[in-house]
């Protein structure tokens, strides 16, 4: 914990999810709100979405970034508006009309299990 | 939002995820409960999956759909009911065994971001 | 029902995710709370992730299992101890340091639809 997973459309070509984990991860830690080698990423590239009917050309950004309980609503709420605001900084510079949403919600912290395992020596 | 996340097992050969797409998003358009350019759907073929332990051939399709608050339990789950139909007309003739499961769940409006971005002029 | 979801990074080289399927349905079935046929697993291979920010070869597993309501946290305690006993277990010999994560949730019975529709004639 945390654990954020992005949902990006391909027709946001250009965007950069390596870079975008990068950039999102440091955030995370800047905010003080998590040990650094804790907070996990993942992108996924969408290769079958729509949105709406219209049929008009549009792309989003989805992230859900995952916490355990000792935030409280307004700390989750400025994560989510960190969140936002470094996803429209990634957004390459030509894109179709786009949408960028953040959900943040809580992990169970009574059936949450993690396990560390260090390197195994080669 | 709404959101709407379908995995699919591989072995539905023949599932169009496309089709399957734009066919959800105008039913949930023609639900009345949300705006069409806000509806964002996306389906992820599944290559890594198992049904049971039986060893036999099964498949399934699982969607999640992620609304707002605001809509009360009886329309969340004829929501439900709404996709579970849709998929089951799209399922293709050939098919093994397969399970079509629908969740229906909540946004946290409290930390839910959302930043809507114009299409960048080329 | 139960539905499981793997998240697994690319850098655990050998990390074979139809046996971890298997072992984990198994296990799932073998603690005796859920009907064979209704295991429902898939796993993602991660290839854009990152882990902390101090740019060392980190990989991680994440198991997501969602189960309808009946089951005790306890029960959901040990589902995930069982879990997470398991991605140890199949995690290769070589491999960067790992954080292997479990999150064991609830369903809502009130909207979740299954169909279940046999294997159609060829």
């Amino acid at each position: 914990m945390p654990h954020l997973t992005l949902h990006y459309t391909a027709n946001l070509a250009g965007f950069d999810a390596d870079a975008a984990l990068d950039d999102l991860n440091r955030r995370l830690a800047d905010s003080g709100h998590f040990e650094e080698s804790a907070i996990k990423s993942r992108a996924l590239a969408l290769q079958h979405y729509r949105v709406g009917t219209a049929g008009v050309e549009r792309g989003f950004v989805h992230a859900h970034l995952k916490v355990l309980p000792g935030r409280d609503e307004t700390t989750r709420r400025a994560l989510s508006q960190t969140i936002v605001t470094a996803l429209q900084a990634q957004l390459p510079s030509h894109h179709p009309a786009t949408q960028l949403c953040v959900e943040v919600t809580e992990l169970d912290a009574g059936t949450y299990s993690k396990l560390v395992i260090d390197a195994s020596q080669p």
